[in-house]
């Protein structure tokens, strides 16, 4: 096991009917303004109960925030936030307003250009408004950790940062609020929690036993509602268990003391960068075909992976973990999430672009052994075609 | 699942050599008070690396802190804290010196009695001391959670509090710290962590997916680690799997959206007030006892327990769960901890006085459906002779 440093604060108020407690956790005085996305929100009913819970606070909004959130948008929140003199930001929604509530939040207090906090992956931020979130969308886990992907329209650049002062103070999780979500967006979740999860467990061996099952766990889970979830109508149970999973997959305990990957994440950003595919379409085209191109540095893992997420223990150990990528490419469609480009229309004449992005962008030299090169990610690309 | 409300903002800061990062952890201004418990502090050399990492902050000591720490002993350390305006509390141990380190930093602020921390399971607190952790036994996760049980000599009270103030602010936990501890306390240490998952897992269905696979996956490593942890040379993997899986095993993780039990942790209170029994024996004898005579209250999930964490698929229902409490008892012995009463010299003339205390204590309706009475808790003991 790898040493580490863990902590997160982060207050969990999980289950049915848990919306009205916003009345206690959000302070009496505060100035709070409600970030949101679509009109969802409002159709659902969800902000009128937000705004019923906040009562006699004195609440702003900001809504419109759009899935990868914009640079360009978050900018106009972080004026409305200096000019009304808000002092506690409220994110209601899914991943990208989070995220991008939480670029506001170490926006406002920034001196100069806040593009600094990207560049720095989040180094300059040294203190941030304070945060809550009502999450309504179940999949990248920002509800309980301290990262964010933010989106500069203008360059097609896809910028992450983190910083332990944008972690939300409290965040509601109400699996009824994943009721009126469209079978599209819950197929996206459950794939992106899953590939969360094969970013932090599918590398080599350190004997970090509790991680490795408790990934295990996470991805067996995922196997075993994600079809229910998307197919069938909306069920508690289900529902719970996908926002626990997708929580847990990325709050950084299954990261603890063990080596990590993302390389589907970040070559997938240029997809959504350059053809606007959904951040979980492009993890369910590309992790099969890294996974099968880099199988020889991921062996013992991918052989622990089919024995223990997928019961495969019969035949070589090659046809085991063709088996294994064969079985997660069929759980990705069974959510009704197409696993491959030319299924979203992207095709061979793309590859270049996308390339050229990824090496403009610097990541050359990604993975967990970073020898994931340019050179590599074409054939990725080449092979999820 | 049922809904929960979680919070754990101890920072973890875990791996070799990690005991000289007090110098950054402990505020520079700090007067310390470092309490430890017997003599192998000192002379494993521990003390004299924390001394070193404190440089020149004012340190005062208080050793002699015993197992199942004495609200006797705690407060002659509270006089030494108000005497000194000490500030800042450091535990070097195990659960013992970090439970009565809690009691120590929520007593100090606390005016009148401080037996009315006990008195209302914490009620009373509404501050404490900051306290940090240097951990060496790993068993309890009172490294990172915010419960202490203290005993009174006087009259052979253990008693129970919980706070969120007295969650320690940070916890080094160096696996290597464990490799000078004697195999009793290795095997004890197992054998409660084990038995902490249970009281949390044990109990009857709620649709809690990834609570169970966690727990399950705590279950299945210490099984794996176990017998070596105790009986082979220390090495350093199955060392921070052991402390990384104990610490887990009693963080609140676990608890999250599911019934819980502890009816074997406190009729084992007693056996320990009484008999002198150490903690994880007081477990081992009386849990195999205590799942065999709930067995229908807990079937479901004793199923479950005998094929996730025993493989168990074969053969009747009942001689499956028969099987599984087998293993657990066998797994118990493996690590020298006997499983029955009569291996501590206590007979069946002790059952009378046992129930009694039970009794007096108030602990009349205990385990997940309040249904362990004194009468059952008598066949329990009886049982475990």
């Amino acid at each position: 096991m790898l040493n580490f440093d863990f902590q997160n604060p982060t207050r969990i108020v999980f289950g049915k009917d848990t919306v009205a407690r916003l009345s206690e956790l959000v302070p009496a005085s505060a100035r709070v303004l409600i970030l949101y996305g679509g009109q969802s929100a409002e159709r659902t009913g969800t902000l009128a109960e937000v705004r019923a819970a906040l009562g006699a606070r004195t609440v702003f909004e900001f809504g419109g925030i759009e899935p990868n959130p914009a640079f360009e948008t978050l900018l106009r929140a972080v004026e409305l936030v200096r000019a009304e003199h808000i002092d506690f930001l409220l994110a209601v929604g899914g991943g990208s307003v989070i995220d991008g509530s939480k670029f506001v939040a170490a926006a406002v207090p920034l001196a100069g250009d806040p593009w600094q906090i990207l560049e720095s992956f989040g180094g300059v931020v040294q203190s941030a408004l304070p945060l809550g979130v009502v999450l309504t969308l179940p999949a990248t886990g920002s509800e309980m950790n301290h990262t964010s992907v933010v989106t500069r329209k203008a360059t097609h650049t896809k910028a992450f940062f983190a910083s332990p002062f944008v972690a939300p103070q409290f965040s509601i999780l109400d699996p009824i609020k994943t009721y009126t979500l469209p079978a599209r967006q819950l197929g996206n979740g459950v794939v992106d929690a899953f590939v969360h999860v094969v970013e932090q467990y599918l590398t080599y061996p350190v004997d970090a036993r509790v991680q490795d099952r408790f990934a295990e766990g996470l991805l067996q889970t995922l196997i075993e509602i994600g079809p229910k979830v998307v197919h069938e109508p909306a069920d508690y149970d289900s529902r719970a268990n996908l926002m626990w999973a997708a929580t847990m997959a990325l709050n950084g305990l299954i990261a603890t003391g063990v080596p990590q990957d993302w390389a589907t994440h970040i070559i997938g950003h240029e997809l959504t960068a350059l053809h606007g595919m959904d951040h979980g379409q492009t993890l369910a085209v590309l992790l099969p075909s890294m996974l099968e191109l880099r199988r020889e540095a991921k062996r013992a893992k991918l052989l622990q992976y089919a024995e223990r997420v997928w019961q495969l223990t019969e035949g070589s150990e090659d046809a085991r973990i063709d088996l294994a990528i064969h079985k997660t490419r069929e759980f990705f469609e069974s959510l009704s999430v197409a696993t491959r480009l030319s299924a979203y229309g992207v095709g061979a004449d793309a590859i270049d672009a996308l390339v050229a992005a990824v090496e403009t962008h610097g990541m050359v030299s990604l993975g967990e052994h970073g020898d994931v090169t340019p050179a590599l990610s074409r054939k990725v690309y080449a092979a999820s075609l």
